[in-house]
């Protein structure tokens, strides 16, 4: 393929071509699953206006670390977002955020359900004020169900949807995956529910409600392990690196650091064998197949990893890449900002923010063509930093 | 908030108000990151017709365990599908992929990239012959950089993008995400682009191409961990359970199997500590605010874990929801699938194959009121079982 035809050139923003230019959403949202989503929607174009509390804002402006009296943390998801600080139990407050939903197509909140209602806007009622708004609301375990008023973190739902009981190693204390992928996931999930209701509402004219748990949508992200015990009676395990169904499909120790390789067919195996110069390994019968090597897979760890820690990682990187045997260093975050390939593909880009000099949050993964990749992000805005110019533009009194 | 006003009402295929009904979707997706965004897509309600060799089709067919003769791996990301076999090497059924072209929105794969190119389907003839086709291409690096044509899998992702370096316990062997979410994460954001281009040729009547690689689709889920390095020089560490910036929010192990839970705040640490009988550890210094009980954490696990080994775990999470602290069980699958809060919320669904009894599948995370939630999902296609009558609906010869 002519890749080259394909260019995804540096722009800085406004951004051209971005395919959700024009939607404005409205962000009750703190902390992560809501402000992940809009931020998803922000670097695909979506106008972000963030309503927060006069008194402090979202919740994790507070948490640190802080440079320049800002958070870190705050910052890295909510780029190119305005606030406007609007206290909703205050009657001239609420008439400017319900101005503000006549101008927009979407509003999104990760309050514990019921809090929106409570607070005098339950779905009917935006619903029947504002038929072309859709409402989309992510919280620990959804709208409906016993559970739906319980409070959630990453954590619970990591734990309780099985996915920590398939992460870590057999028999060792268990590991919470290091990203919140709790939040994320559902984040992910509720960006994809908005943007499909967009595309709904051009043929209906209607708005809707879209209701996502970061339970149902770790559930949603266990691959074949609910298939496989449903179906098979299996109940998955805990494997460390390894794959459940190739081998070798893991992590190595070598001299100086831990490296990973996948030999995923018979081919790539001997050609792994002969790359670090065990050819009589290939030839064993218990390692003969996919299946024999899985059955023997202590045995061939054993065998493997006995001559991968006697030279350090780069060696057998090399020798592996040579052979054409899929493998790769276990890098940490810092290694990988430093990749040439991160680079090329614009993943990493600085806020514009002079008080925290340096400070770069990862790009959107969706490159398309006609949509130019930003080469920079806005800072994430101050409390209330647009609430003149958002009161003036809309009318907000 | 009236909780039961909205409704998610159980309803079999074909579901109505589906937000995605009437888009079609050729998917030359193998084994995973390709067959999940079009199974997310298919669950939305969009047609998904897989394009599979004739020979042995989807690689993942291959993989175990079967019942029934059936892959239950490849059954879990190809509900709701149809299937034709067709080689794109001959001409006929280079005839009728073409034919089939003109009546899709969106083409799927993820070969290597310049794969299909040299299939004689580059994107700017695809683009050049059907001008509103999305062309939608994921694989481990993308289509450009210096590492595009090297091959990846999930293991590869996790490592080189830093989560491997942020999962598990600081000094043990590393841990893979239990779930392939180098696939997974990639899958969704490409589902989420092809929305969003599918919206956006709403306005301008031109399909485009999608770029999505799984490395980079890492690099956007690392959370705070690339803003903090590069604005605060941090490197993030594996840290077990433990979050990286509240105490007490980890896993602990009680006298039969282990729990996890998170006191957010000062006064939720009180409570915790009352409920469990260990008032005087709240009232130590050392552990008064949450950042100094982060100071203290290995004190304060020893502390509180002295305590939570002595009981079994469910007396824990009764005393602990009856104070209100966010906690659960750490869950296997199985058990998850039998909580009640995942059956209201219609999580699990049967497949309706009688060749495959029993087996579910996930089902969507995306609730949407006017789209009714489906509670079964057609079981995945046999290898060209719809060749026929897709050859007779779309006149492909």
């Amino acid at each position: 393929m002519p890749r080259q035809a394909l260019r995804f050139s540096g722009m800085s923003f406004p951004q051209s071509g971005a395919p959700l230019a024009g939607l404005t959403v409205i962000d009750l949202g703190r902390v992560l699953a809501a402000p992940f989503a809009t931020s998803t929607l922000a670097s695909l174009g979506a106008r972000v206006i963030k309503v927060e509390h006069p008194d402090r804002g979202d919740d994790s402006r507070a948490f640190g670390p802080h440079v320049g009296g800002h958070s870190v943390y705050f910052a890295s998801v909510n780029c190119d977002k305005e606030s406007i600080a609007l206290d909703l139990t205050c009657a001239a407050d609420r008439a400017a955020f319900e101005m503000l939903l006549t101008h927009a197509d979407v509003l999104v909140e990760n309050f514990r359900p019921g809090t929106l209602a409570r607070l005098g806007y339950p779905w009917e009622r935006l619903h029947a004020s504002h038929p072309r708004l859709i409402y989309a609301a992510v919280s620990g375990f959804g709208t409906t169900g016993p559970l739906a008023e319980n409070p959630a973190y990453d954590i619970i739902a990591q734990a309780l949807s099985g996915m920590m009981s398939i992460t870590g190693h057999a028999g060792a204390p268990p590991v919470r995956v290091g990203a919140s992928i709790g939040d994320l996931v559902a984040g992910l999930y509720l960006a994809l529910g908005i943007v499909s209701a967009v595309h709904r509402r051009t043929a209906t004219g209607e708005g809707c409600m879209i209701d996502v748990a970061m339970l149902d949508s770790q559930v949603a992200f266990l691959e074949a392990a609910i298939t496989a015990h449903t179906a098979a009676g299996t109940d998955p395990q805990q494997r460390g690196t390894r794959h459940p169904s190739i081998a070798p499909f893991q992590a190595f120790e070598c001299a100086d650091r831990w490296i990973v390789l996948a030999a995923g067919n018979d081919h790539l195996f001997h050609e792994l064998c002969a790359a670090i110069g065990r050819p009589e390994v290939a030839a064993e019968q218990r390692f003969a197949t996919n299946a024999s090597r899985l059955a023997n897979v202590e045995a061939l760890d054993a065998q493997i990893s006995a001559t991968l820690r006697t030279e350090p990682a780069q060696h057998w990187i090399a020798a592996l890449h040579r052979a054409g045997v899929p493998c790769a260093l276990i890098q940490t975050v810092s290694e990988m900002i430093r990749m040439e390939q991160v680079r090329a593909r614009n993943m990493i880009i600085p806020i514009d923010d002079p008080q925290m000099p340096g400070a770069s949050v990862p790009n959107t993964p969706i490159k398309m063509s006609g949509f130019d990749v930003a080469t920079t992000r806005r800072r994430p805005p101050r409390l209330d930093e647009h609430g003149d110019a958002l009161r003036r533009e809309f009318g907000l009194g």
